[in-house]
This record gives structure tokens, C-alpha cells and sequence, in this order.
């Protein structure tokens, strides 16, 4: 069955994780680049985090080609001509995740996501060129549907959408904003109903906002489509990370981005509790993105099993709510056995010289930079400034 | 070269990571029992672990047989006759790790640690025959060398050690105390003396507490052997959680172990302090333990670069000190491409509600449970001696 | 020169601190009725106080009069028919100011705050008779202004504003609300517009919210004057404890509210920033609510003392930014001696088991009870729907 | 009665609070200096001071005579000459002492501390006639018992209770060490030890250190005196800010001293536990240091009132344990009106973006600068040096 019918049909479905983190720790991607060449240098590393996926529950598999665009590939710095080129990099991804999906019983989604075309402010047809180089792939290896995932510009988003109708496959659509919008001011309701209007069956939000921020958002956006009385499925894939500080560009600009994220790290619990709620808001595709493990999305399965009627393969594993620790043989770990204690456990840091909040880094940029809205202390503005003035678009 | 011959001419020995809870997070190892049957039931997620680890620049793969000893795996239920025996886990765990380790140059080390049968007070023969059982599968598999590791007792360190002695092969031995000592009160150079008089040529800590609380134990262990004027290798496996509020038996009375531990998890940036630290004290085997992701073990490769004269493999995959970010479309971003800046990171837990350390549950438990130590506060105490009442050892 | 005169000019008018907070921990309120009731039984104690923030800079001493309404004296149990009546406590509280006032160059207002007879439903002439009953004082001891302050409804404090004009002196008003507004959901813009319409020179807000919160409140008066080509003085009285987690109805449904607040009180850094700020967004009545000590108080002055042109007398035992450390033996504290070091240090709790915000309390509940706003997690929310029941407003 | 016989009575007796720290809030103290010409310049506020701790529950009325040594007067540039000679000081803090005693039934005790005679290195007689000068005031004026207080080196302060006990007056001495003993390292016990040899019958700690980390220097001292036979009464005088990060010279190193400490204010609740903790140790004069106001030494009264049978005066204006809430409106609040709540109560900063613990600054640092010990991260490290080198003792 297809992705529609099975959400038509009031199906949870769940997506899968992170790819660029998860396999950033494990020694495949780059961080800063963020490119997925892995599926041509280490199609084994990938497949493995597939499987994983899998077997935690996720009924959807997306090739792993974020930022596999030709014009990404190529500004990056990964696009070697033949052996890694965006097509090589595209069509394996697809072949792995088809593979492992095999496996079980999950559907496989091919992804674009927003692209330096867009961002140096190439026209409309060129953009639309770039994500039609990617379609074309995924149409020739006949993946089931279709997501335009990643976009700060609804503009941008739509222009993808439209590409990707004309294979016509599902298309569902998420965006990586919060609760004010796009960056050009965009609410969420509105990108929603534009993202409908132009094709999409499916639409939400992804990374860059924590779960209890994207749920937010995504409220908004259901409020945005019910005032329209327009149609779509809510998707929902946020990091796992707790953000509560972040502003309107979310986790790029908070200075423990990427690589001191870790007291952030979201703990199953949490998502259990973010499932529960993405689930009584109305959401019927339930996955991740950045720093979602497959043992968070086995999170969300185990907490959605007495709505879907089966626990994940995973869950041979792993205990409910902590029952596995039953057995211990010191009685105060055997105490922790149970749903209570880990729903109410505030986790210490283990870190007293550290904050629990931090101030976002830089400006909210527009396309073009031309508003400039500056969220940083004046001590470092100056060092930004200069900055500024060095960067290209 | 064996270990010996790499230690003994200066070199540093970079060790793995932690098994039993990378591969919890991948769905493979159930949390409580922490048994190894994935050797059997899901080689290739096995295989895979190790792999990223040989990649990030362990020269020792241990062969993922922790807690597999027969009584172990029958007291945990996870026995099953023919198909789950002792035999076939620690087989398949050995073929594993050899079959990695032929991908580049690394050991193989076969582990034992400690058993039930010492805590439920069975004699010296029958502890001894426990861990026979295991060394006569390593030594059939010729693995490259043995560790005794985590063991809270140092008695049945010694016997372990001595058991692995039989067989003519290197030993290291580590214990998972604190600077306080073993669960008998014995200080970590007494521990250190001890097993290097038992025949371990290699001693010193693994798991249980944070990397900074294990090099304190470290250097105890140092002093032991200066001062009783003995000789052997240092080697540390600490875990890659910061517990500075933990109690004399670490992090599993903490209230956050083991599925709320995610804010105490440490960054990259972390353990490149915690190895030149290590390296500075004079340790020289230098891994880690639970929590330890392949990333963390790269680190430690990085860090030491400028020693060792070379980056591991997955350094292809990661700019040195954040320099990867240099290509960054954000200024702010970029500015994260330099040492200074991550080196005095206080990173942001995100969880305003939560505290930064905890208190540890529990008592400080002997053998035998006669010492028993209050560690936790008057409200709970009286609920956890009911369930002290009702515990089998 | 009356305190027209003065903002009129464009001076700038420092107001006091918070006299129920501070006679509570010097032994002289208790905390629950907060009745000041030691103008008669402690003279000397609210003398000194008042003394204090003379010295400290302050130009407008506040009769000690906070809740000394008569029907609040006898609703909190203090009202004995002679000896503490409130013609006494407001008559005792008039002298004192009064006294302290011509030890320097101060003027004295007396206030009038919100009532218990609106809350329990009086109508518009009782409310009013009970205003007009505290006037009267004022206006026999000849007060030198009048201060309506302390109300969470605008429609009490319109009223309180229309006795008080019969006075012909001068009407200040605060409300202690946020940026949400009043508690029958009134913006703040709208507020500060029927205040001036009322009678008031001079708006603002005071106590419930920290400076950065008061000041985002005063903002929003500020600009809804500034729509309704309004004129009017701006007034900001903060408390002196951070709140950014708090509700709708401040500091008090926090769960420190009043005896744990200790963690929560703002350095005089903190207020030189406020000060400030204050200065900047066009406010010239600058002063604290609770938890606002001599010293706050000197800071506003310390900090806009180049505007003012001199300092205040208590500033001859402070030096500027800390400069009073340069004379210390030890290096590294003389090295604290400067402004950047102050500006910038982010203080420590000493309390790494205690989390950096809590939840508040209850709900936001309306006059007469009818809205009742969940705030509260599931656990408590039963235990408080249990006293709600009991309680008789 | 006298000090002795009461305590030797069984009797608790309670101290009173900190003035430097409380008087430099309310402006009468100069941060820095220190010093008390405040007895001269503004008795007023002084008598008001002592008149709220003997309302709070004082038995003991300290002259308010700190640092008001010859010496230190004229280093720290307040001697003048005729006005406020350290005659002057003194006599007028014991005058203002004794007439606030009167007012109920405390006793006044005269105080010395450490001197610069001594950390410039001046020899044993020369220190000696420092403090007979002003022991010859309290003597004059017939003050009831002597305090040595404030002592770093045990050294200096067996030469103040040598001078002291030439007055034929009961003699207290208290140090402000910690567990790690004095400065040249002499233990706590040893300390206590040497001081009751050269004639004091009270010893003890005050200031530096919080109440936790002075109860354990307690009890190191009562093991030291047990070990050898010797009997004093043991008597604690804390800081009132948490300080479990700070190093061996106490809370002085941290780099919120003395500006930014209010996020370390320990409650009422606070202190009640700290108040219950010494008397089970068996201490029996009780008090505080620097941070104590009023209604901290109000909770000692109120702990300890079963012991005592009766409560403080203050104690009219205050409820046991939060029960005057019990009246409030709003129904969550009067929740609040029990002791199990604050007792629980794990009160937060409202800062999110400040730490919990600090690193201390500076080395400790031995009479002569011989011994030097780092404590401060590297990075810091050299300005430190700079200023050192700069530094005269």
C-alpha cells in the first residue's frame, strides 16, 4: 500500500532519523559539507543504519540523498566527476534504501531539499532544473513517493513541489521552521496552504526546531489549512535536540552547533512524550531528522503500539518504560523499573560549570541578506560584521 | 607487533569504544541483561560497530563477548541450549572481531569480567572454571591477547587474571573503581600492586565514572607502583559520560542510569582533553568504555596525532578542531572553524528545568551486602530498604 | 518643585525599593498579609529603611501604607479597633515619610494599591469609599503626590485614579502586570490609554515581573499611548528577583514565591543594566518593588549618574564598577576591580542539584473566578483542584 | 549569666549575623575596605542592625569593631586622625553594642581579626600590641566576653587569645578555614587543639565557607580535641551564600566575590537545616558571617526553639514554616503553607544562562607568597601572574 493510502486509511506511519548526524558520528559524513557520497564509499555504513531504522519501526525508508543535488555536490566540493557524481551518489542511494526496505515492509521516499540555486538567487527555471536532475533519478529507480524536505523559503519549497508533481508520485513537503515563519516572514499556516495549493498531500516541518517547537509550528500550520478548509496530512520530523533557546534560524546559530551538541540530546522518554502529543494534534507521519537515533524512533512505536496494535522488532530489545531493569540485582536500579520514574526524571547534566540555555548566534538573514536582524550580544557583533562582509552567498 | 612489543617501544595503543550501549541505541542489546547474543542473532550490526571503530583508529578490537560468560548469560536468561550457548557467542564474537581486524592493523583482545558466581559467593575454584571456560574459546580462536575487565573486586581480578595467565598470552586487566577503591575498601595503587604481582602487565581503570574521575584513579594506580617500585602499562577506558556527582560505585546509582544519561554525554572536544591528560600522565593504552561512540575514539586519534605521526581513517571525515565549518554560507557559523572556540565552549544543556548534577541512589554494597553505606536522602530510604529486604544477590 | 515640575523638566525621578520584602527579613512584616502595621509598632525600623533609600538616591519616599486599606487591615486580622487602625498605620506612615523626606531633598507620595472589597465583587461606589477613606490621610498629612499602584485589573486602578484626582495633586499608576496584560486580558497599551484618560500624569507598572519583563510591558503602554497621541510620564517598578518563567500573574505563582526567592534577587549589575535600558526606552521614573534593598536603588543612581550629574550620598561607600577592590591583597581579586569583569560575569547558584527555572503554579484566574487557565502539570493539578475548591475569595 | 555558664549549662546560645555584608547592601559599609567607622559616622544605622538580630534571636551582640584595628584602619586609609581614630571605632561599637543589649538580655562580645601586622610579616610582639590596643577598649568598656575571629593562620590566632585571655574574660576563637585546615596547613583539628592550649574555651569557624563545609571543618576540629582529651564548646559562624565550589580560601576566590554573590543567598529553610545539623554535632553557640541578616538568624531561633522552649520576638512576624501563607487568596499559594514543601523545595535561579558552579580564582597563597597553588585554568593563568608580580603584601 501506498503512503496516501495508508494515512488515508488513518495509519500511523512512522519515518525514519537522522542520516548526516547519525553517520557523522560513525565516521561517514562530513559536518559542513553534510554531503551523502557515503552511499557510493561506504554503501555498507548506510545500509546498517537503514536496517536499524527498520527494525525500530520506521514504515518509511528516504534515500539517503540529502544535499545531493548537482549544484550542492558541486559547491561543496564532493562532485568528482565520475566516480562521485550526483548521479552515482543518487541512484546508490536509492538502490540501498530499496534493498534494505525489501527487508520489511517500509516504503521508500526520495528526497530534495533546498539548494545554493535558490539561495545565490538563480531564476525559477533554473532552480526547478536542479530538483528535475535529482526527480529524474528517483522516477528511473521507481521510488514510491516523493518529500521536499529542508526549506527556509516557502518560495523555494513550492518550486520543488511543482517538480516533483510531475512524476506523479506523492509528494509531501516539510519545512525547517518555527512557529515565526518563513525567512521571509511566511507564517506557517500560510506556507501550508501554499504547499497544498501547489501539489503537496502531505505537509509539516522539519529539523532545525526541537519536537515541543515543531509541534508548535505545526499547530499553526493545521490552524493555517482548517481556516482554508484545504486538505493535506501533518508530517512531523524534528531534531533531537531540546532548543527551547534558539531563534528564528533554530539550531544552526546556537554556538554548540554542530559540534557540542550532545547535553542537548534528547532522551527516549522525550520522545515518547512528543509522539503522544504529535499524535493527539492531529499528526499522522511521525519520524525525525537531525540527532534522531534509531532508538528514538523505536520511541515512537513503542509509544503509538497500543494504537497500532504491534511493537517494532527493535522492542525484543528493549523493555517498556524501563522493565528491562527488573532484573538488576542492585534493588535501586530495579526501582527505576517503571513508567513513573523516567516520565518524571529531570536528567542532571552532569556539568554544574555550564548554562542550560545559550544565546543564538548571528542575524536572521534573508534571502539576499537584506534584513539583517541581529540577535547577538554588541561584544561579538563587530567580529561578525567583519565577517559578514567577507561571505559569499 | 603484539601489545607487548607496541607499548613496550613507546607507542600509543588507542583502544574501542563501548559496546553494550552503542549497540543498545541500535536496537541489538537489551539494556539490564547488557548480554552479547548479537554475536549470534545480528552479526552484521556487530561487525559494522567494529568496524567504525577500526576506522576512527583503535588498534585493539575486543572481541564483544562482555558478560558472556556461562553463568552470566544463564542467570540472565539469554542461554538458550544449542542456539545462544556461551560456546557460539564467544566464537562468533571472536571470528567478528579477527575478520575486522584483518580490514587494517589491528589486535584482538578476548575479555572476561566479572562473574555472578564471585557475588553469590561460590569459592575460588568455581570462579576460576567460570572464566576458564572463556579463555579455552580465545585461546582456540588465538586471539592477540586477553583483558580482564570490569570488575569491582579486585580478589576476583586476580583470579581472573591469573586464570588468563594460563594461557601464556599477554594480560591487561582494568577495574571500573573509583578513587576511593574496590568494593572492599582496597585503594586503587593496592589494586594496581596487586594485579601487576598476579601477572597482568597491563592494569588500570574501565567504565563507571567520567573520564576526569578515572585519570585521578589513574594516577593512584601510578603511585602504587612507583612506590612498590613494580613496572607495568597504564591503560584507561573511562566512560564518555561527565559524572562528577556519582558515589563509590559510579554511574549506576545515578538516577539517570541508564536511559536518561543523554545530557551527561561528552563532546569530541572533551576527550581530546581527556587524551592529551592521559598521555600526559603517562598512559599509554589509552580507549574508552560505555558511551564511547566512534567519534569519541577518533578524538582520541586526532588529538595524539602530532605523536603518533598519523590521522586515523575517518579523519577524512572531519576537519581538525571544527575547520570544516570554514565552508560554511554563515558567517557566525564559520567562526566556529578554530580551536579556541571549542576548546572554551560551556555547552548549553537546553533543559532549564533540570539540575547539573544529581545524588546518587543507593548504598555502597559489599559482598555479601554487610557494609552498607546511605547514600541517599531520608525520603526514599525507607522504599529502598523494603526493596533491599525483598533482593537476591 | 513638585514631581511634575521635575519630569516635566526632564529630570530624572529615582523612585524607592520594596519596603514589604525588606521589613520581613529584618523581622518587621509578615509575609502572607503583608500589612504595614509596623508604622505604629516599629517606627524606627521604617524610619531607617526609609533613610536608607534616601541615601541611597531615591526622590520620592512612599508612605508605608502597602495593603493598609481598612478593609484589608481588617481582612488580614491586623486591624485592632485603636491601636492599629488604619488611620494610625496610613497617619503613623505619613509622619515618618514625611520626617526622613526633609533629611534630604525627597518628595513624599502616598499609595493606595488594590482591595479585597473589588475582588470580592463590591461595586464601583464601595471600591471607591474605600479609596476615598485613605485619601483623606494623605490629604490631612498633605503628601506631596499620589500613587495608585499594585492593581491586576485596569477597571480597580481606573477607579482608584478617579479618587484619587479629587485630590488635586498629582496621580501616578501602576499596574502589576506583563505583557499579556491585565487579568481580564487587557493589553498593556490598552491599560496605560485609560489610565491617562482617567487622570493619570504619570503610568507604568510595578512589582509581579522582572526589569527586562517590566520594561518589555512598559514598551507595549509606551506605543499604545503613542497611537492614541496620549501623553503621559512612564513609571517602572520592578521587583528585583529574575523572572523569565514566570505566567501570567508573576513572581507569585512561582513555586520560591516568597520564602525561596534567595537564588532569584538581581545584582546591582543586573540593575545598572535595567537602569539603563529604562533610561533609553524614555522612562524617568525609575525605581524597584520587592526585593529592591538601598543598594538596587543606589545602582539606578550610580548608572545614570552622568545624566544627573552627581551621585548620591551613599555612593560615598561604593566605588564605581567595582573600583573599591583595587586596594584588595590578593591580585586576582584586585583584578575584578572593572567594569567589563561585572558586565560580564554570568553568577554562579552554588547550587548544582536546583534547576534554573520552575514551572508556576495554578491557573490564571480572573476576577470571580469564570477563567480558569491550566498552567500546572497533570501530577499536582488534582491536589490544586481540591484546595480550589475550598477556597472562598 | 556569663557565656560559660550558660554554655556549660547545656544551653544554645545563637550569634548574631554579618555587618560588613549587610551594612554595605544598606550603604554604611565600603566594600573593600571593610571597615566599621560606620560606629562613628551613622550610629544609627549600626543600633538598628543589632536591634533586628536581638529581635531575631540573638544572645550575643558581636561589637561592631572588624578590621578596626590600628593597623588596618590606617592601611585601609580610614584613619583619621581625631575622627575616626580606631579608638573612636571601637568605642563607639562597643557604646551602640551594650545599648541595644540592654534593650533585652544578650551579652556584647568584643572582637578581634587578623591584622596586616601579621601578613607583612611583623614579629609576635609587634602583632601582640595590635591587639592589646584594642583590647584595652573592650576592657574599658567592660565588654561581657572576647572573640578571636576572621583568623586564616592558627599561628596569629593563638596570639590574639593569648593577648585576649590577659583581660581574665572568657575567650572564643573561631578561624575561617576549611576541612583542608589554615594556610600553612595546620589541620582543623590541630588548630582547635592549639587554640584551647593557648586559652580558649570556645572554638570554632566563621565566614569563607558555607554551612555545609563548616559543619565538616566542626568535625574535624571536635575529633582533634576528642583525640586529645581536650574540652571546649564548639560554636559556627557560616557564610549565608552556598559556596560548594570554592577552594581553600573559601568563597573570597570565587569570582562573584563580593558583587555578584546573590545568586548563592541561602534561605530561611536553608539555614533551619543547618541550625538542626550543628546541634546534633553538638555545637551549641550557633550563628553566621557575612550574608546573615535578621531573618537568617530568626530560622536558627525557630529550629531550635523545641530545644529552647520559646521563640524569638521577630518570630510575631512569622510564620513556622511558611503557615502565614495559609490566609493568601489564591489556592496554590496556601499550598505552600507546610513544611514538607519547603523542605523539598530545590529553588530556582531564574538565570538560564548562568552556571551552577564556578572555578575559583587566584592560588592559595601562604603568609610570605612561598607556596603557591594554582587553581585557575590555564587561560587566565598569566594575567594572574602579571597582577601577581605587580602585587605587594
Amino acid at each position: 500500500q501506498g503512503i496516501l493510502e495508508r494515512l488515508d486509511a488513518g495509519e500511523i506511519v512512522i519515518g525514519d532519523g537522522g542520516f548526516v548526524f547519525a553517520l557523522e558520528k560513525r565516521g561517514y559524513v562530513k559536518a559542513g559539507p553534510w554531503t551523502p557520497e557515503a552511499t557510493v564509499e561506504h554503501p555498507e555504513a548506510v545500509r546498517q543504519l537503514h536496517r536499524e531504522f527498520l527494525r525500530a519501526g520506521s514504515n518509511v525508508l528516504q534515500t539517503f540523498s540529502f544535499y545531493a543535488s548537482e549544484d550542492k555536490l558541486e559547491n561543496r566540493g564532493n562532485y568528482v566527476a565520475e566516480k562521485l557524481s550526483y548521479q552515482k551518489v543518487n541512484e546508490a542511494a536509492c538502490d540501498i534504501a530499496r534493498e534494505v526496505a525489501n527487508e520489511g515492509d517500509a516504503l521508500v521516499a526520495g528526497g530534495v531539499s533546498q539548494t545554493p540555486s535558490y539561495l545565490s538567487c538563480k531564476d525559477k527555471a533554473e532552480v526547478k532544473a536542479v530538483f528535475r536532475k535529482q526527480l529524474e533519478i528517483f522516477v528511473k529507480k521507481n521510488v514510491d513517493f516523493l518529500i521536499a524536505e529542508y526549506f527556509e523559503h516557502v518560495e523555494e519549497a513550492i518550486w520543488a513541489v511543482e517538480v516533483l508533481k510531475e512524476s506523479g508520485k506523492p509528494v509531501a513537503a516539510t519545512m525547517c521552521i518555527g512557529p515565526e515563519g518563513d525567512m521571509h516572514g511566511v507564517s506557517p499556516g500560510q506556507c501550508a496552504v501554499q504547499l497544498v495549493k501547489a501539489g503537496a498531500s502531505i505537509v509539516g516541518v522539519n529539523c532545525h526546531f526541537d519536537p515541543d517547537t515543531c509541534l508548535k509550528t505545526l499547530k499553526l500550520m493545521k490552524e493555517g489549512l482548517q481556516a482554508t478548509k484545504l486538505k493535506a496530512h501533518l508530517m512531523s520530523q524534528p531534531l533531537a535536540f531540546h532548543t527551547p533557546d534558539c531563534g528564528r534560524q533554530g539550531f544552526i546559530d546556537l554556538p554548540e552547533f554542530p559540534f557540542g551538541l550532545e547535553p542537548r540530546i534528547v532522551t527516549r522518554w522525550d520522545i515518547q512524550n512528543y509522539a503522544r502529543k504529535a499524535y493527539d494534534l492531529g499528526i499522522r507521519y511521525i519520524g525525525g531528522c537531525c540527532g534522531f537515533e534509531p532508538y528514538h524512533i523505536r520511541a515512537i512505536a513503542e509509544e503509538l503500539a497500543p494504537e497500532r496494535g504491534f511493537l517494532p522488532e527493535a522492542s525484543e530489545k528493549h523493555g517498556s518504560w524501563g522493565d528491562s531493569l527488573s532484573m538488576h540485582t542492585k534493588p535501586w536500579v530495579r526501582a527505576r523499573a517503571r513508567k513513573e520514574y523516567w516520565e518524571n526524571l529531570k536528567p542532571a547534566s552532569g556539568r554544574p560549570y555550564c548554562p542550560s540555555m545559550s544565546k543564538p548566534d548571528g542575524w536572521g538573514v534573508t534571502k539576499g541578506g537584506k534584513e539583517l536582524m541581529q540577535q547577538k550580544e554588541a561584544t561579538t557583533e563587530q567580529q561578525l560584521k567583519e565577517l559578514f562582509q567577507k561571505q559569499k552567498f
